[in-house]
C-alpha cells in the first residue's frame, strides 16, 4: 500500500507519494495562496494528493491513508488545526474537509513535527529517541520516542526553538525573549551578519552582500571560507549556539540521535564538525554512550516524508 | 505485596517499607559516611532494608522487590552505578551486592530520577507526563512519561538543571557555564543574597545573617516578607530564573504537570504563584490546554517512595 504525504507551507503545498518505507514514488507542489480561505486550500490539497498518485501510475484505491504537516496547534484526534497565523486557521476542520474529496483515513500533524518524523524515518527502525532541529526562518524541530511524536500531553510540544539561551536576552518572535530561535534561526544569522558588517566595513561580508543584492544565511559561512575574519567571528559565534542549543536537549533528553537540517545544514561538516566538539565539552554526560550529533537527510522532502509515515504510525 | 524503597544520600542512607500506592508504612535512616568502601555501605542498606520491614510488623516474606535510589549514571538494566563522584563509585554492581544479603529483585535508578517516580506516584494514577524540579544544593529532578522514568537512550537524562539559561553565564558545578543550575539552585540563591548584601550594606539581610550565623537559602526569603527591597529584588529575580527553567521545559515537552520541590518549595504559594505568572506570559502555547505548575508533595520522602515505586513499574 501507498502514502500520500502533504506538506503545507506558507509559500507552497508540496505532495508526494510514498511507500511504507518513506520512499518518495512522484512528487509535485502548487503555490498555497495563503489568504485565500483554508477550504479553498484543502480543495487543492487534495487536488494535487490525486496528481501525485496518478503521476506515479498508481489509483487512489492503492491509497492507505493521507498524511498532512500544517502550521500551527494541532488537534491530531480530530484533524483540527486549532490555531494557525501563519495560514490563517482558527478551529479548522481539515480531515473532514480534506475527506470530502478524498474519503481516506486522515492524519494531520504539525508540519514541524512531521518533518522530525519524516527524518526519523530516513534512518530506519530500531531508533529509540530521535530529535531533530531546523534552522530556517525560525528554529524548529520534533521529538521523537519509540516511533512516535513526542508533542506532550497537548499536542503543542516540541518547540525546541523556544528554549532559553540568554535569559533575558533578544526578543523573540514569540513574545518572550532570549530564545535559541532568536539566535540559532538563519533571521537571526542575518542580524549577527549585518551588525557585523556595520563594525567591520573592511569586511568582505560587504562587498559580498552587494554583489548578492542581499544579506542571506550564507554571507557569513561564504566570506569565512574566503578567511574573512569578521565573517569567521560570526559564523563562529552562530554555530556555538546552535550547539548550545543542542547541549541543553541532550542534558535533558539524552536522544539517540539529534538530526540537524534546514538550508544551512548544507554546510555539511563545517557546521557538524564544531557542533560535535562543542558537545563534547558541554554534553553532562561524561560515562555513559553518548548521543549521536548528525545532518539531517532529508532536506525539503522531510515534511513530505513525515506526513507519510505518520500515517502508518496512527495506523499501529 | 510491599516494597522496600532506599534513598542512598551524601549524608543519609534514608529506607521505607511502603505499600503499592507509594505509603510509607516505617521509615529510618542510618549516616552513609561515603568515605568507606561502597560494599559496605551496601551492607548498611540490606540492614536498614530488614529493619523498615521489621519495624512495621512485616517479614521479608511479604516484600516483593527493593529499590535503590542512586547518585551518579546508572545502569538500570545491570543494577550497576557506572560512575558517581558524590559516593566514590564505578561499575559498582550495587544490585548483586545487595542481593547476597536480601535476595530479592532488585531495582536501582539514579536518585533524582527516583525522586521524581516518587512524586509523580504521590499524583496518583492517569497522568501522561509529569516533570519534577528540586531545588537544592543543584537543580535536580526528571521526567516521567506514561509511569515510567525518561532518562534517555543511555540512562543519563533528566537533567533538566543543565539546560542553559544564559550562554556563556556563570560557571556550573558540571564544568560548563550558565546552566538553570547555576542560577536556580539554593547554592546560586546564596551567592546571589551575599552579592546583594555586600552592594545594599542597609539591608535588613545583614542583620538576620549575622543573627543566623550564616547566609541560607531562606536569608532573601524571610527578609523579603520583613518588607526588604534589596531582598525582595533576590527573591523576585531568583524565581524568575526558577520560572524561566520552567518555562524551557515547557515549551519543549508541555507535560501534563510541573511540581517544583526542595528545601524552597516549602514557601508554597510564595514561590507557585510568580512562577505560574511568569509562565501564563513565557509559554510558547497559547491555545492548547496548559501545563499545571504545582508545588512537589512528598519533600524528603520522594526518594524512598520513587524507589519503591520504581520496583512496580519495572515489573510491568
Amino acid at each position: 500500500m501507498y502514502y500520500v504525504g502533504i506538506d503545507l507551507g506558507g509559500t507552497n503545498i508540496a505532495a508526494g507519494l510514498c511507500d511504507e518505507k518513506g520512499n518518495i514514488l512522484s512528487q509535485s507542489s502548487v503555490p498555497t495562496m495563503k489568504e485565500r480561505d483554508w477550504k479553498e486550500i484543502v480543495r487543492d490539497m487534495a487536488a494535487i494528493a490525486e496528481k501525485v498518485v496518478k503521476d506515479a501510475g498508481h489509483t487512489l484505491d492503492e491509497v492507505e491513508a493521507v498524511g498532512i504537516g500544517c502550521p500551527g496547534s494541532i488537534d491530531k484526534e480530530h484533524g483540527v488545526v486549532v490555531y494557525s497565523n501563519n495560514i490563517v486557521m482558527h478551529n479548522a476542520t481539515v480531515a473532514e474537509e480534506f475527506q470530502k474529496y478524498i474519503d481516506k483515513p486522515v492524519y494531520l500533524e504539525n508540519d514541524a513535527n512531521a518533518a522530525a518524523l519524516g527524518e526519523y524515518a530516513a534512518y530506519g527502525e530500531g531508533i529509540s529517541s530521535f530529535v531533530f532541529f531546523t534552522l530556517g526562518t525560525g528554529v524548529g524541530g520534533g521529538i521523537i520516542f519509540d516511533g512516535k511524536v513526542w508533542s506532550g500531553f497537548n499536542g503543542a510540544g516540541g518547540e525546541i526553538g523556544h528554549q532559553t539561551l540568554v535569559f533575558g536576552g533578544e526578543p523573540c518572535t514569540c513574545g518572550r525573549r532570549g530564545c535559541l530561535e532568536a539566535y540559532a534561526s538563519v533571521t537571526a544569522l542575518i542580524r549577527q551578519t549585518k551588525t557585523a558588517m556595520e563594525k567591520h566595513p573592511e569586511s568582505l561580508m560587504n562587498e559580498w552582500a552587494e554583489k548578492k543584492g542581499r544579506v542571506s544565511g550564507r554571507t557569513a559561512f561564504e566570506c569565512a571560507k574566503m578567511g574573512d575574519a569578521a565573517a569567521i567571528e560570526v559564523r563562529d559565534r552562530y554555530i556555538e549556539y546552535v550547539a548550545d542549543g543542542v547541549a541543553s536537549i541532550v542534558n535533558v533528553l539524552q536522544p539517540e540521535i539529534v538530526a540537524i537540517g534546514g538550508g544551512i545544514s548544507r554546510e555539511g561538516d563545517l557546521l557538524l564538525e564544531p557542533i560535535k566538539k562543542y558537545l563534547s565539552e558541554n554534553d553532562y554526560n561524561k560515562y555513559m554512550p553518548k548521543t549521536e550529533i548528525r545532518i539531517a537527510k532529508l532536506f525539503g522532502d522531510a515534511g513530505i516524508v513525515g506526513a507519510a509515515m505518520g500515517c502508518i504510525v496512527a495506523e499501529k
